[in-house]
């Protein structure tokens, strides 16, 4: 099997199905500096375990350990339902590479969600419309250049560093992949670490950077999702501290519309 | 090896060492309704790695997968160095009982934590001292019990359930170690699941809850936590959403001197 459709996005997150093993390959298109961009190699993982015939139910919950460097090229995932229960799967896969050590470890929860009480505590940030906000224009790595980022408000400046008094870590920001693609859980896990370094905004500079972990939670089920029908969402990302070569950082995902589609956190490594 | 000290919580968190399995025992004073407290799991889970002798640095990430309910008694902790790096670990822990499905699934990232530029963004909230704050005192289950717990704000109140209106999710309050024990990694982490549940505080009623996965990042190696010197933290914890019987929590975990020590995040079951 063989998940092929025209997007690039699911181009570079394709895997063809094993048994417990399965395959995958770096994209050209979702390049960083020195690896596959990280929500590329997250998106791949739970692509295989959305695609995997014992999956039942929409993924609630996926926890990504970037381990070590992925090099360009084919890598294998394996895959373990590690406990199923009536209506809630755990599930557990390895990143490898040539049989080496685990490059990428990540867990995920799948259910099936019933209807129960709905309440959205949070309320969308407010913002520009996505028409009226101007696109990012300077795009260095190759997996910048397949999102359509715009900038509502902590937009990084990294030309300008006046002194040496920190600034912002938040961003808010509207995102949709460069060639118009529908959200679905895969989109969400890849935007959820398509937010610049926080440390480049706060540091106004580039600095040596890596997501060490990843969490992402859906608030959304494919139902949900389907029904939004949309092709970007509103994200906001911020940080609380920077100590001692890693800094946090939470975001969430917005429809448009004002549902809230996924939070997500993580923690990074950086030099500075 | 079996670690050994008199506080009632490093005796419910005990575990004895094995080579990659090790054993470890619920606890009568750390037990919830229908299990331990998840809190206590997953300091359990944390103990077994700072106590493994492959082990260097200090936590930096654990992420805790409670797949099934742990019965009362023993049970066994596959623990499994994934993948070393020069600064960084990666781990997993599986646990069973007798043989069985794996019960909780973790992932941890433990980090040699390097001088780096430092600079924490976010503020303590304001909150009255521990001292003026008057504990809670309406306390049901055992492991509840084991914590000082002193609500600066959203203090739940499940007796007066005036109408449909969801609550406010937020709370903001004081938690200690009943029997004062010094603020380390594993409270940090049992703290970080302490929180009462956020769907009792917007609904103002006790329901079937269960925390589904939790992931805690730590902003304090030992060398800061032992500099801090602190017996409680200020807890601040929200929601953003409660939809198809899943919803989140967010908090963080403050030393009472302004300094964030731990961030946690999780998705929970609830029927509602």
């Amino acid at each position: 099997m063989l998940t092929k459709t025209p997007h690039l996005f699911d181009d570079a997150t394709r895997v063809s199905a094993g048994d417990s093993r399965w395959q995958g390959r770096t994209s050209e298109d979702y390049w960083a500096f020195v690896g596959p961009f990280g929500g590329a190699t997250a998106a791949t993982i739970l692509r295989a375990l959305i695609d995997h015939p014992q999956r039942s139910g929409d993924p609630l919950a996926l926890t990504v350990n970037y381990c070590a460097p992925i090099a360009q090229g084919d890598f294998d995932l394996d895959v373990r339902l590690v406990k199923a229960n009536r209506s809630t799967q755990h599930w557990s896969v390895e990143l490898t590479q040539g049989g080496g050590d685990v490059a990428t470890l990540a867990t995920a929860v799948f259910a099936e969600r019933r209807p129960s009480w709905s309440h959205q505590q949070a309320q969308i940030p407010r913002a520009t419309p996505f028409e009226q906000t101007l696109p990012y224009a300077k795009v260095a790595a190759s997996w910048v250049k397949q999102y359509d980022y715009r900038f509502v408000e902590g937009e990084p400046n990294l030309a300008d560093r006046p002194n040496t008094a920190p600034a912002s870590a938040f961003s808010k920001l509207w995102i949709g992949d460069r060639v118009p693609r529908k959200i679905d859980a895969l989109s969400l896990v890849a935007m959820s670490d398509a937010f610049f370094a926080r440390i480049f905004h706060a540091r106004r500079e580039l600095v040596p950077f890596g997501t060490v972990s990843l969490t992402t939670y859906f608030h959304a089920d494919a139902d949900d999702l389907a029904k939004q029908d949309v092709t970007r969402v509103l994200g906001v990302a911020d940080a609380k501290i920077f100590h001692k070569s890693f800094g946090d950082q939470s975001g969430e995902l917005w429809s448009p519309n004002g549902r809230l589609l996924a939070t997500t956190t993580q923690i990074a490594y950086f030099k500075a």
